[in-house]
């Protein structure tokens, strides 16, 4: 294989071949391919994209780095989840055990956060003696036995995937559908689910700004599942503002617990409900999972799902010892609340991190009083920020971005589409 | 400077600024901005180009990282010729003397050969004793005494150049008008010359294929030059076909060797007068290259420019232990004689290298009985295969692509286009 040829062939605008894209990605991952030459491709492929067949040939290369998980072992039908991330999106901590309480297993392999969106491992280490580490036989029992788990992703899956997103992380070539598709695709076909259930946030908050190429991302990743012989769905959801109350690791677990106890914010029990009824007729079971979430069920296998973990369900969860209000400047109705604007000033306040590796302060984040639609009076508590450290509420405050009008708020559906 | 940030940017077509172009390549050239990251950049620049500013910026940028020649000891008009590269372009060899007899300095930083076009110090090493390694100080010396000069680009020249040169060849970033021109052009400024005739070749043998990129190529790098200060001219000249009879480095040493002394192929002669005349002109001077060719007072200054670099300018050339003759396969005219054919075939006996550092053959190469145009009889000797191992005539010989017809040949102006 001439490298160089390879790339400057991609970069004219032509295909390459599965077997070239298979060696290229095995080079790289055994270092045979040099990272300069590897980031070069990667830009010429944000440039030029890929054909079906070249992303196919991609994703399998990166699935064939590694192992694939092989859940023979669990009984149930079982079905994952993954969301492209957004601002307050506490969803999966819902639906894991939501929808094990019926009987589908839900292996649900995280990541952390970083920059302006939360990771799931991030808000369940707020709760005292959890821990994401398992190892695979762990993993594999604890989905068995409870049906739900959440943790890290093991190293041996898709191990170029991991190679491959630092150095895109640092070459400006993140931005790529395919790449991003790839990079997701080749984590959930070597996490070995049979089927997954996709979310796509749409809006300021998310990575994908727009519907357009969010429907894209969709599309192909929706092929390269079923391509995988993985059956996938994938729902397109809005992130124009932050998803339910509570923003920040530990603010968002209490949430979520509300939810799980049949209470919580309309928007994100409605998102709940329709990510668990995809994942409920993937797993080829029926039934109500608002009845699930009313009736105690899906509370007790959280309960169990934390607990096999070494949580402490009932614990207190870490509060800020500082709490700062933000406050209407004018009555009328709140037409827009930025979720970007949140999650930087979440961010801001210690809830993120801005390099991997570093801390995130459990108990910080943004509480909001009022949500997009709702009616405001001058001078009321529109939002509150929490910090273990003062001296952060200036920024966070200066990020924040709202409207408040006397028009009403436009109608913003929450899921936008879906793609399967 | 957040470098995957800039990266990206240049990449979504945003257009960077010269402080930031400055910097990213001080910091490639320092080694704080990653191999990685340079080339993830130069493919976002392969794939949006760069504009004028960029592009200057650019440029400086480079010729910043190292020294200007100081070319102030020199009383005489200094003109610099860069040809791109071409099969059987031997033209330096002859010009360089050339209009250095008119009292015009020449003084030609030259490289060696990669592939099917051969370098101006690959071709000067075939002559005993010759060397084209000089401190500033002899370069300087000879330039005021000797008129003319050729030799090897010191490593303070542009080195940013070299270092992302190296890069580029192994990252399919070659191919790019903008980075061909700021590359050719930094060690152009940074020579020292106040003018520079540039002869971009256009054809099969030629880096570019076509009129319209190289005439993109030539604009750029005449404003790049004008902006520098530095009057620059550039021809388009043909390199459809072999440039003259003779391909290979004694070969065409032979070859520049005969036109001094007033004769050669017309093909040959024409170009060499075209850009004589060019150089002569930006220098201030006035005469007819063609009697000094006739009159042996080009001749006379090569000599002395050979003899001044430890060359016996009188010395038999290398010449090849075995020769193979190609014969036509029919009567008629010969139409079309590949110019990239014969390089390769050239390549293949050994004259080329295929990595740098390889040694070439001196007495390798292809000589020419019949040129695109003439009438050729089945069985009579189209051209001459020289080796020093005659295991490499099968491959050489297949190589090669002509086409005898009864058609006449296409008229094939040799000078396409002058830009300035």
């Amino acid at each position: 294989m001439n490298t160089a040829e390879l790339i400057a062939r991609k970069a004219s605008g032509a295909a390459l071949g599965p077997a070239e894209i298979r060696e290229v990605l095995a080079g790289f991952t055994a270092g045979t391919v040099a990272p300069e030459q590897m980031s070069a491709l990667l830009m010429a492929v944000r440039w030029r994209g890929l054909t079906a067949d070249e992303l196919t040939a991609w994703t399998g290369a990166m699935v064939d780095s590694g192992e694939r998980l092989d859940l023979s072992s669990v009984a149930a039908p079982v079905v994952d989840k993954h969301s492209s991330g957004g601002v307050g999106d506490k969803v999966s901590l819902v639906v894991a055990p939501l929808v094990a309480s019926f009987g589908v297993a839900v292996p649900k392999l995280s990541g952390r956060g970083l920059g302006h969106s939360g990771g799931t491992l991030d808000k369940l280490e707020s709760i005292p003696g959890w821990s994401g580490s398992l190892t695979t036989e762990q993993f594999l029992r604890q989905l068995a036995d409870v049906g739900a788990v959440i943790a890290g992703a093991s190293a041996s899956l898709a191990p170029a995937d991991k190679k491959l997103y630092a150095l895109r992380d640092v070459t400006g070539t993140v931005e790529s559908i395919p790449l991003i598709a790839s990079s997701i695709m080749s984590k959930k076909i070597a996490g070995g689910a049979g089927s997954v259930l996709l979310d796509v946030k749409v809006g300021s908050g998310a990575f994908m700004p727009s519907v357009a190429p969010a429907r894209e991302l969709a599309r192909a990743m929706v092929d390269l599942g079923t391509a995988a012989g993985v059956r996938t769905v994938c729902l397109l959801t809005s992130m124009a503002a932050p998803l339910g109350r509570a923003v920040g690791n530990a603010l968002e677990v209490a949430e979520a617990v509300e939810v799980l106890r049949g209470g919580g914010p309309t928007d994100l029990i409605a998102l709940c409900l329709a990510v668990a009824d995809e994942m409920l007729t993937l797993g080829g079971q029926t039934g109500s999972a608002a009845s699930a979430l009313q009736d105690g069920s899906a509370y007790a296998v959280w309960e169990r799902m934390i607990a096999a973990q070494g949580g402490d369900p009932h614990a207190p969860l870490p509060r800020a010892p500082y709490v700062h209000e933000v406050l209407a400047d004018r009555s009328g109705v709140l037409t827009r609340l930025d979720a970007r604007s949140v999650g930087s000033a979440s961010w801001l306040l210690g809830a993120g991190r801005a390099a991997p590796g570093d801390d995130v302060v459990a108990s910080a984040g943004v509480l909001l009083h009022a949500q997009v639609g709702d009616q405001v009076e001058a001078g009321q508590v529109l939002l509150e920020l929490h910090a273990e450290d003062p001296a952060r509420f200036d920024a966070a405050t200066a990020a924040l971005s709202w409207t408040v009008a006397d028009a009403d708020a436009p109608p913003t559906p929450l899921i936008l589409e879906k793609v399967s």
